[in-house]
């Protein structure tokens, strides 16, 4: 084990996580200082893997120099707030990916960056907030001795599938998110937050979509690319990686379609409680002023009112009230408005 | 008939279905122990047909070494929970289709995968959830020899036309509910269902394209690869797949479009039947308003009022009453408020 | 004329309406029975045309050994219910139109389909449910002995153009429902029946689009291919036909999108009628509740309501009403809710 | 001067308007009858520039003879009503593009047709319904000699960047109305033609797209094709007319775009307008309910109602009048209901 | 330093704003009258870059003999009003890019243009109303001496790097508008300026639209032309931009539908309230309603009411009437109505 890896809280030595270096499949050397990996960069049979967290710029320079990087490509890595990308410069590729965690905690998404400099005999990968280390995807890839022979490029498509994979649950929290605002809206009553919570839940997924769609288009690339840098027999392991890609896209495009339908679908049920208050409302507002006008008929004043005389006329005048209520009632309830 | 045929239901031996050898168009052997294949596959002549349900992993690993198949391709057949995908490795092609069936009890469609190997001289299908069994494909196949003389290639065929023929009931079915919601929504009255039947039937398309759509690019694959595993005479069979696939597809984009309509022609519905409650509301407000008022003005206590000892006082007040209840009525009858 | 021609509608042997032989752009024989034809099929200076309606399997089976045509073509010109299509079976063109009628008595439109098979120096077309014949198409072929000379590839353009001319009229219709939709919409009251109507119109262009749209690439296909099957002056004239497909797209597109953009301003109207309709109602309630308000305060029974004694308190009340309500409708009328 | 040019309302002989032979950049002679081109036909030096209006059919036929041009082309020539296209037919190129005229007093758009047959040393063009004539152009391309002299495609361009110019003015008429449309939705108050004149212009966009939108493609067509009609220093001012075509397809786009946003945001406003006056009416029905409630309490009949005898009774009660109102109405005016 | 640039204000010489002469990556001749730059236009290690300013015709004409410039371009660059495009005139490009300055104090943005003609040994930048000089370009250009050497396709990237930076801020802006009305749809009381506001920001949104997203063309156009004008050492460097105008691009378009949702989500609340509004009048209504109801049942005059004898009736009444409304608001209350 190297010094600077102990902890990975602790103070690393300018950024650096882990440097091994690597011949027929096997990590032959633990690298303590950068200046050791100059041989291997010259011998075809071995490779140099090193990891890189936050780095600063004199380590980019450093290491611009030792690996003979493009100039604008650390420029890039060092300013990190790129959208995922695949650049060839030459010998050398260039390949930005998003990280995405949840943070539970604060209900959103933390987008981090991990870039990529794949050479031929050398892969430099370079994490930008992005919390999750590969040390699971070290311990994978010595495990595949077979598939590490076949160069760096294996090395590239461990790390990519590694982070493809932490897309789905991001994704499979969306669509509960989904199946709980579906049932919001259709078997509760309508509640004022919906629109709000179907409007972030869509910024979410546009978000995310922006991290992942270029994903298709970069695997792309690594598969037909007919380079050196990635061994042929690599290469059907990104289509793996694109077939992901694809899968993720159509998932967040039916999530999304599926929520502007849900916003139709909420709002034509508000139209719907609208009307069905209007109903309602019209409703008792018959019950209360039909009494209220038998009511004030016989409150008027006039001399020559036979039925205010009548023994019974206040049970008949209450009678008279009650029926047209109950008529009222039985003719409302019928028809459906109340 | 092979020992392990028998019964679906039964215990399969490793979860094959059932297992032969095909030369000139005939069966000519049924397998029952899988090394028996090994003499086939060296045989110009001869092909394999090996079905299987839901394989354990020994048993996958066995015919991956067998029949010589990726490693990636295997693991995407044992995982299953694959988009519709064509994949070629080399000498042997990986197909994934999605099966759907109707489960009319519970009202929903259950998903199943279908994957098929297919090299130079077998074909392998493995059969995910999908509860339906090969057997009148086999069957169909063995009933024309001339067809099945030009190789696997003719069975992939004649599989992938018997899960898409399957697909076209569920969209009839579609189209019916279709139906249903548009008699609804335009002869009935407007029901607070209505908006959650549209949701989910577009969601239901949704799945189903996501099945339905990559067919189109897998057809076209299949038709227009230049390789010695499908015969040429066999390859215009794929057209007739394609031209199928193009035709669920518009059906279920016309049925999509349909639902879109129908959809905001609901909501539309609906702001006119709130515009015609409002407007009956109105007029009967008004018809019990004015007599109320009538009432209220003739139960003023002035000591002058000299309609009140009026002989005919009341008579008249209650015919003020009723003409003007008369008046406003025809009036909003006639403008069509009430 | 051959004895099967006479009547539409007597019993036509088989389901042949008609067969030719053609040389040097002139009829040359009448065919009465199919072997006739064999001598002509053999023969570059002949060529073919037969025409068939609704034929049965029988005929078709005969059909397909003579012209040597693919049994699945075969069998999709049996079945019909095909989309438009083209598709080129190595010798043979195989092409499917749709041909469209409107009924107006039952004010729906009906569907047909024309198959066509066209050899190096036959042309066969095959009506199903499609009641107008090719006789009009056939006089005009023969008047045209220098284009007709060029081979059976005119008979195609012939008839397609036929079938692309009858497009028009329908869509024709088409834009003057729309038309009468406006009216409704922007001059009259509105009316329940719009949206439904609006809906309707807008499935009927889905399923014209739907027997249009292919066309472009049906003819795309006649002009680009560089096959023998087509004279290359001919080719030119499958342009024609292209521009029209073109057109006639253009204008469904346009319809489409204008009744779109009728259901958004309908809406709008009735969210407008609305607000205007509860304007007015508040207007009227008002006018209704202050009289009554009035009424109700001289209604009171205190004993010292020096207003109760005056001798012109009623018809100061009364004056106090009708200035009130003045004043209301005097201040609705210039507000605009009245 | 031809005698034929003399008076546009003149009756033309057979629909010409101009005539002329050039050469080396000039007009070197005026042509009189038809014939008279023949032998600048044949002349590689020279080119004929025939202008014609509305011709007969005799006259067409007559010049596809002299021209050589072909019989479909000729036909939509004489048909006139079709879309903007460019077809190659060999030697000859047919062109059609629309031409727009702003009707102000009548407020509505007059589309006509020019069509155009450029071959090698020819170019004839053909106005159907468009009123404004070419005499500026001739005028304009007779002043630069040196372009001129490249041959017939200049005149091409020089009509088509004349037509395409004329377009600018009517797209700015529509930009001037949706201005004029925003200020009435946003500023003033609502008004029930909004909608249809939002969807007037709309149509009036959709109409005017469908005659421009397919000049990019006639355009780069004329830029890309290597053929000798246009010499190679004339394509590039091609690139112009496409370019002028592209941003007023722009244009056109965003104003459509804007009109959908601005029948939404109308939409709202009118909702927003329903909410104010469901408030408003709310609040006053309050103002009118409250006092007739009171009222209606003291105009009950109990013969033990102290208030009733008080000597301040009355005051007291229209005080609780007036200060029910008074709160109310300061509470409604707080929160926005008043 | 030359005569002519002292100050940006003062009257420049022609419109020129700085003109110099480069040789291997140095600034080696400052050039005071144009003549003096014939002779490094003829050196091919030696290029102009030419800095003007809304530069008169005189001053363009002399350019163009003296640079050979295509009259076209020339045109174009007199006039402005472009939309951003790249053209090539075989040994020179022609470049639009448009300018965004945001004036805050008027809230609004003022587009200007640039216009760039690339030559071998020669970059000529044009400023249309766009108030920001290149002074900081030249200073941080000749500060690259080892990539200015590689000629004026270097000058070009840092001048369209330059622009490009500065549309970052204005978009910034957009997304902070966005968040603010996002803030005031949610969480405060919708307010009538809403629709207002979501449509100005939309069309802005459009306008910058207009201006960025032919840059992604542009760059690529200037990426792959594999011509000698552009280093292919600096063509990496056009990626750079490339990338920054895709970003620009989504953020644009994300925002735009984040507008559109929001407009929604505005509209949903809108109707919401209205429900809302509903609810409370109508309970409200009830409990008015009812004590005039009940009011009016005592008010009645019938002779023999027992209750108006009662001692305590007027009391009872009272409590009646609290009762009901008591009663009522508890019910309207845990209905959510109230």
């Amino acid at each position: 084990m190297c010094k600077f890896v102990k902890n990975e809280n602790k103070n690393r030595m300018n950024g650096i996580v882990d440097c091994g270096i690597y011949a027929h499949g096997r990590r032959i050397k633990q690298v303590d200082e950068l200046k050791e990996v100059d041989e291997a960069l010259i011998n075809n049979d071995k490779f140099v893997w090193l990891r890189l967290k936050d780095p600063d710029e004199e380590l980019l320079t450093d290491i611009q120099n030792r690996f003979g990087l493009h100039e604008l490509a650390i420029e890039d890595a060092h300013r990190a707030h790129q959208r995922p990308k695949f650049e060839s410069y030459g010998s050398t590729y260039f390949i930005v990916l998003r990280t995405i965690k949840a943070d539970e905690e604060q209900n959103r998404l933390d987008f981090g960056e991990t870039h990529f400099f794949l050479g031929k005999n050398f892969i430099i990968s370079i994490r930008h907030r992005s919390p999750v280390p590969f040390d699971d995807v070290r311990t994978r890839c010595e495990a595949s001795p077979l598939l590490l022979e076949k160069g760096a490029g294996f090395v590239l498509y461990a790390i990519m599938d590694f982070i493809v994979d932490q897309y789905f649950p991001i994704i499979n929290v969306l669509e509960e998110e989904l199946d709980k605002l579906e049932h919001k809206i259709f078997k509760e009553k309508y509640r004022r937050e919906t629109p709000a919570q179907i409007y972030r839940l869509k910024c979410r997924i546009i978000d995310i979509k922006r991290s992942v769609s270029p994903l298709i288009d970069i695997c792309n690339k690594l598969m037909r690319y007919d380079s050196e840098l990635i061994d042929s027999d690599i290469r059907n392991y990104f289509r793996d990686i694109y077939d992901h890609s694809i899968r993720i896209n159509e998932m967040l495009e039916s999530t999304k379609e599926q929520l502007s339908m849900a916003l139709e679908a909420n709002f034509s049920l508000t139209a719907i409680n609208q009307n069905e208050v209007s109903k309602k409302f019209a409703g008792w507002a018959a019950i209360i002023g039909v009494p209220t006008m038998i009511a004030g008929i016989y409150g008027m004043n006039f001399t020559n009112m036979p039925e205010l005389q009548w023994k019974y006329g206040y049970p008949f005048a209450i009678g008279l009230i009650v029926t047209a209520c109950g008529l009222l009632y039985y003719f409302f309830r019928r028809s459906g408005w109340l």
